[in-house]
């Protein structure tokens, strides 16, 4: 079953097989991952049809659910609790939906997933307060995993993710950022989520500590991938794949590993630092897409990713061998070779 | 110590009487509610200088403390343990502040209690990205209580206040409310953390279940009373005492208490209707001002306030008499005297 990324001629040709190898992936858990859509589903039952109708349109969006397989394999090692994991994986889902619908009012995004967003259709207000409603509700999931630690990360992981947002607004159109700042600053906004889905799996099955550590670091290393990967296709990818049209980071003013890179390549003068230095000349982003695409760029930045997939694997052989943990080495290659 | 609401000519004179009140009232739990101003202090020491700025502007106001003085008085009947009540008051008031940040967005408010808010200073983005970072830490610090069941009240809490503001927001400018909706609204935007304030106290305390429903019950009424005195005051209080214009109710179409009391009694034609019918025209709001201040209304909202007050102490006879339970009555009278 398992491609290794080596193998792979990465761009377009691959989006069937990749997201058939995604399904495959999940087979150790996929009836459990039903029971936990089911358990997303039922979140939109509340008596009041307006709130009822937010949470459907920014909860049916679906996705790859990548973070509630990551909780439920990572929970497959040892005291496999499912009634906890859904809680914990439902908590999951609906914090990073609320961190959605809060990014597409800040960025007045009018598609998310090629849908319509709840900041185009019912405006800032109902984005922050539905938002608010969606952290409240994954609170109250999180609180009915009873374990106070998983409740404290899941708590932390907010702070890191709100803190790297912030910091993301602080650095939007400077060019002086470092890769270090770059690491740090996709930790917060998508490791530490991945990281946060992972280490919780392991901590609710009650893995001895240096198993939950393994899976803590595996989950960041991914989630750094995953990040790499999701910048690259900003550049790569089609409005079709994307669910909104590329260059978008650019457009906040988003540095980007691509984006760095390009800048560093041509110091004295590129579409990146023109962009940068006047935010207004947006025919810049179209020829940085166009000048990525045509270098070496896509590929240094697929390389990294393929590093981080493989530092996250490093320590996964240290667990029980089991089917869990064949598919969460391949996970390491779909996060890479994925179009969308 | 104690005054009778009835005994006061409510109104402007007896505003410095209120303020000595609240010092008296606190007395039994003064030096603790100290612990929670330095619990309070130590947000902003983050190493990310401008999210420490943020935190110090939005914590640094202050207020009246109510909340962390209700959760550490409803405390003090049974098993006082004052780190978890800490931690619970902090996660309260961190809360609160953070539906604040949230609430100027949406406002657009310029000024919070007499200065200037995140939103006026630093845009919509760092005001939802600081309140979502405000939740999570106050998630973090409810953790520290280390009992599930005050966590899992913690967060239905704040599903509440956003519903309520949904609510609120769906109902902006609808004329068509009755007293049943302005209790329920104020309820989810006030009343339920107050509640929640004085249940997890009890809890906290380990106190007899009948002695925890006492307190929530007692803390549910005492909100209802305080934010229809906040409604009262929004027509008769001065920019200097309410810390931004009357009438900013008014300005988002909120139909409070003594707007609905006047709309009902001039069904035919007033300031109410006229600027919820055509909300560009501004003038009324001056106009409704001036009515509700000369007439019986604002009087008989005070009834209404008081009523709940009544009720709210009710049951308190029925908990252990101390020096808490004095203050939680004197509580009651307070909030219906203030004049901020």
């Amino acid at each position: 079953m398992k491609k290794k990324i080596s193998d792979l001629n990465i761009p377009r040709s691959n989006r069937e097989a990749a997201n058939l190898e995604l399904n495959q992936i999940y087979t150790p858990v996929a009836d459990d991952l039903n029971k936990i859509e089911e358990s997303i589903k039922t979140v939109n039952q509340v008596d009041f049809s307006w709130l009822a109708l937010l949470l459907d349109q920014s909860l049916g969006v679906g996705g790859k659910r990548i973070r509630p397989a990551l909780t439920l394999l990572s929970g497959r090692f040892y005291n496999y609790r499912l009634e906890y994991l859904v809680h914990m994986a439902t908590a999951i889902e609906l914090m990073h939906t609320a961190t959605l619908v809060h990014d597409d009012a800040i960025d007045k995004s009018p598609t998310r997933r090629g849908k319509s967003t709840i900041f185009k259709d019912w405006g800032t207000e109902a984005a922050i307060l539905l938002g608010d409603y969606l952290f409240a509700k994954a609170g109250v999931e999180v609180s009915d995993t009873l374990n106070v630690r998983a409740i404290r990360i899941f708590s932390q992981t907010l702070m890191t993710i709100s803190r790297g947002e912030l910091n993301q607004a602080k650095n939007s159109f400077n060019l002086k950022q470092t890769r270090e700042d770059y690491i740090q600053r996709i930790y917060g906004k998508t490791a530490s989520l991945f990281s946060l889905s992972t280490e919780s799996g392991g901590i609710l099955s009650e893995a001895p500590e240096p198993a939950v550590q393994i899976l803590k670091q595996y989950g960041q290393e991914l989630g750094l991938a995953f990040q790499i990967v999701d910048d690259i296709l900003d550049f790569i990818g089609t409005e079709k794949e994307l669910g909104k049209p590329a260059g978008s980071d650019l457009i906040q003013g988003t540095l980007t590993l691509p984006a760095m890179l390009l800048n560093e390549r041509y110091p004295h003068d590129n579409p990146i630092k023109r962009l940068f230095l006047d935010r207004n000349k947006k025919e810049n982003i179209q020829q940085a897409i166009e000048q990525v695409r045509n270098s070496d760029i896509v590929e240094e930045c697929y390389r990294t990713a393929r590093e981080y997939c493989d530092k996250a694997c490093l320590h996964l052989k240290e667990l029980p061998a089991n089917a869990a943990a064949e598919s969460l080495e391949n996970l390491a290659d779909f996060v890479v070779i994925r179009r969308k």
